[in-house]
């Protein structure tokens, strides 16, 4: 079986990997697609991203789908079943897990992670081996592709969930990348009345537009196109902060009514400055939002029943054999969404 | 200008009321279609409902949609403009209205109660005057007899607000007239990626099928219908419950998991039998809701942008001089959802 | 070793049990205090409550403390600490433990409880073993009866929990039972600027005005009591109702304000009445609460500081060997709220 | 009537102004204790603080206490009786008002605040004129300087309250002036079950734990003295930061555990460096906490009732002809936390 393995910055290679053994409770899938994440691309370009660095070689990828190959004893799935995989892996017995909290797991084992070491081999392979309640099925009417789209889905919806109730709400997205736009499909299917999307590529906020953003401004063209939402104080009940950018952050504050809730799901370069005051006077609430857990099953639920779709976001796959054009081209923002990768 | 006015159960008639007079930040507003709502047809029927009885003729009616005919001095609308129109008229200076809870308010003038004497009179009428607060534009897409929906979606959205976020939940609604269809509606707008309608006729789950339920048992053919929902002490997160039948609330306890929550939307005809005991062992979390007020606005924007499709809901509209027959059809339930009158 | 077995309705014998083994992560412990609890008077009395009935003999008890005997490998703890003991053992995988929902573990061994066969037998014993996860150490200034409150103090704590945040709010109590007095001295740990305590026996209302209550209403002579709370839809925020009896509950209800909440903590003889509209109409949130799980710690640590005093709660301590004496007591609410074992 | 008015940095005068008109519900207030604020300090030593500029002489002052010398017509207060007076005033109408969002006011009138222009007169004035909505009795067992403490405890009850329930919780205090060792207080009085303060000065931190902290720590004397809070990503549920300072604040994060609440009372000198990623990866929650309003009911009834004592934060009492003495030791958090002026 092969496998995409990072060494170094720029040094993905296709490698074999052994077949793993399959116990009880487990099933062996066949990958078939997998998306190219941020993550893996900070791996690629940079060797990791802030403390984290590649250690040793490692098996990319968390966003994957396929079908199954065969199944251990006791295991509620069959052979040929399609299904998503689900990369949160949590311990189940730390004090995070026993409280419901999987995503802070003391013991977590996310896959393609180089936050621990040994780290943690990632789902860019042929084959990979599962626990059962990893893998979710997916309905006839959607493509490995979709499946696959599953993982970042979860992490928008884990966001929006973070931000309260939505229903009847205006939301604003700063930030249109994959991530964001999932998390304009997650708000819209929570019930965002009025959802306005920033960002500094047209590309981007075209498909914002396309995954159902009432309204798309160009900062980077309109960097006071946010003004007309200051009035009395500002308007929007909740950000969805997806860029990770400090002048999109900060930006956003004067249309961000008091009392509004920001969701921080971009990862920032590094330290940003704040205007805490500002934060303090208008008690804003900024919220962190990381990874997910309950969601996974949530995120194929609706994939499956076509209450949200992720189709306008695969902007290209490409054979994993193929993996450096298909990760320059993840990296593009003016040409690519959700770039993802073919194992067959 | 006529309006409906309840004189005794079964007495109805048209009669000829002065047209009011127009102040500042009011509006005249020509009534095109009123939809006749539960509490109607109990003035209709019983003369009123609980203690709530009809000492003096009243005007009947709440939910109205129309045209505007000539604005007050300082107001921001026109003449011409389509508008809903909230019957929520509450003091806004009261402890309630102060805290946000309008619905509470010590002082609320709702259009068609004979809660308080002398009766709020209603807008079953073919002008009436508002607060320009209480006009709510609708968009050219949208007819009239959507625009008079907006007030029972409103209640709707008020109960599932109540619910807390529904993002991914699995929700169960007892009771499916117009109400219960509504909560269908607003859940699945809010995000609930499962929804099981029960009631004990065809005709109203075929509704509910038709809005977004994922699922229709009728309990009468079906008693134990909902028992393939009970392993593991329950599967569903959320109970609207719409019908104010005390065996459809106690009959759900058993499929809603513990720390479930019970939204209570439905009226009943008097005390229930409630196993309280159960209450606390699932520790489940029985919330009332009762009508709305800033949803209204939520309502309008919802539908205007075709976010919710209220259509399937509308069953007949007829003239508002043709109101014994209006009334009769809409106390059916195997052949009506909602009946609106037109005042044209 | 001796231990109080219940066989039958008034039949509760001291009898000998064996001395169980020590695993790893184990203490011994030599009970040495008990408190008898209302479950264990049902068992006492009636042979059970609701559905749930003797099958077969049970050791009684789950209020216990006691001093460590000795300890199994790794342990944390060393023999000679004094200890409360939670009854609360989780099976820590099921769907709810890993949600943080261990009171509703779908495999719950609670000590003393028939509401699984073979029942689970109980602390009413001269030794136990327990998993040192149950321990919880005592202050020095703590007496060993004292510790045996930790159990009912955590039922209120988590009832007070589920109330949501009491700081500043305006309380009432109905039923001052020792469930309803640790309600009071939980709610006013919380926060709470104003208590009211209701019940119908004058010897518990005193021991509520001494653990906080502002005020104590005797409602089977002054019936109307809560009739200057009524003004205005009601003054308190929340009710804590710890009778389990039905006229408690929805005679409160005038005095509860819009938007209130109720903690049901009382278990009823059965089903009950209620007026179902007036939740509606008021939104009243009715919220069951069932025994605990995080707040054990929580309880041991509030003793521990002395941030609670719990004593004016302990009416009489009595040799287990001198049971149906105690157990009498324990029944007679004009003479008692918490009766304790003593095991030495 | 004398007045102290500020004219520009350090020139703070003793000044005769009217003495207003009373109209009916309104009350004419002897004033008699006034505490000085930081935000007096801020006027009295730079003019200001952020964007905020005297830009004509202004009464200072917002937290004060006194007896009534007369009552306009249809009050509900007597002459003689001794009130505290909350400095909030919002206007009642606007959007955030009938939200019950009155700290937001688009129209606020706080005393002693040059947010707006003209500026809006402060309390320290020998008479004043209130609406009695304003009017809070104090109970006989209170000083007049305990009344006036009523204003900063509202603070600190709102940020407190900003954090949610604390019944149990481990809450961190960074920054022990007057207003951490208020929160200090008021989570002791919410239920918080352990609380840890820190600071950089020892008299602070002494009264820290005088008014109920269980350890202080001096993080100019041990930078690492939060290490030992760090295992398993931190133990503290709750940080109340209110020192303004950006160490302080970032400083925490390791002793945080993950969706730990962080409630923003302090005020910065200006913008300040956030690790941002260590919030989105511990899904922090940041509030800010900004004023109050219905707190300053709630401060009276805890402080009438003895359920907080501020008198340990009392350090002296000077006569407000003296008042450059008693902002220069206002202004020494080495020997003063709160500082009183008397204006009889």
């Amino acid at each position: 079986m092969e496998a995409l393995v990072i060494h170094a910055p720029g040094d993905l290679r296709v490698e074999e990997v052994p077949t793993p053994e399959l116990e009880a409770g487990q099933l062996l899938v066949r990958v078939r697609c997998g998306g190219i994440c941020g993550s893996d691309l900070h791996y690629y370009q940079h060797g990791g991203f802030g403390t984290v660095r590649i250690q040793e070689p490692m098996v990319l990828g968390h966003e994957v789908a396929g079908m199954i190959e065969s199944v251990g004893p006791g295991a509620a799935f069959k052979a040929g079943e399609r299904v998503a995989i689900s990369p949160s892996r949590p311990c189940g017995r730390c004090k995070y897990c026993q409280e419901g909290l999987q995503n802070h797991c003391l013991d977590m084992r996310y896959y393609g992670s180089a936050m621990r070491t040994p780290h943690v081999q990632g789902a860019f392979r042929q084959q990979i081996v599962v626990e059962q309640w990893q893998a979710h099925r997916l309905a006839d009417s959607l493509s490995d592709g979709e499946g696959a789209m599953a993982e970042p889905l979860s992490v928008a919806l884990h966001a929006v969930r973070r931000a309260g109730p939505l229903l009847g709400k205006r939301v604003l997205v700063t930030g249109c990348g994959p991530i964001g736009a999932l998390a304009i499909i997650a708000a819209r299917r929570a019930g965002a009345s009025h959802i306005v999307a920033t960002d500094v590529g047209n590309h981007t906020l075209g498909k914002a537009l396309k995954v159902g953003a009432d309204e798309a401004i160009n900062v980077a063209e309109q960097p006071d196109g946010l003004e007309r939402f200051t009035a009395d104080k500002g308007s929007f009940d909740v950000l969805l902060e997806a860029s990770g950018n400090s002048r999109a952050l900060v930006g956003a504050f004067a249309a961000l009514r008091p009392r509004g809730v920001i969701v921080q799901l971009g990862l920032a370069g590094g330290e940003i400055q704040l205007p805490i005051n500002t934060i303090v006077a208008k008690e804003f609430d900024l919220r962190g939002a990381f990874r997910f857990h309950e969601e996974f099953a949530v995120a194929v639920e609706l994939l499956n029943k076509g209450l949200v779709d992720v189709k306008p976001l695969i902007s290209a796959t490409l054979s994993y054999r193929d993996s450096a054009r298909a990760f320059a081209l993840a990296a593009d923002r003016s040409q690519a969404m959700k770039v993802l990768l073919s194992f067959e």
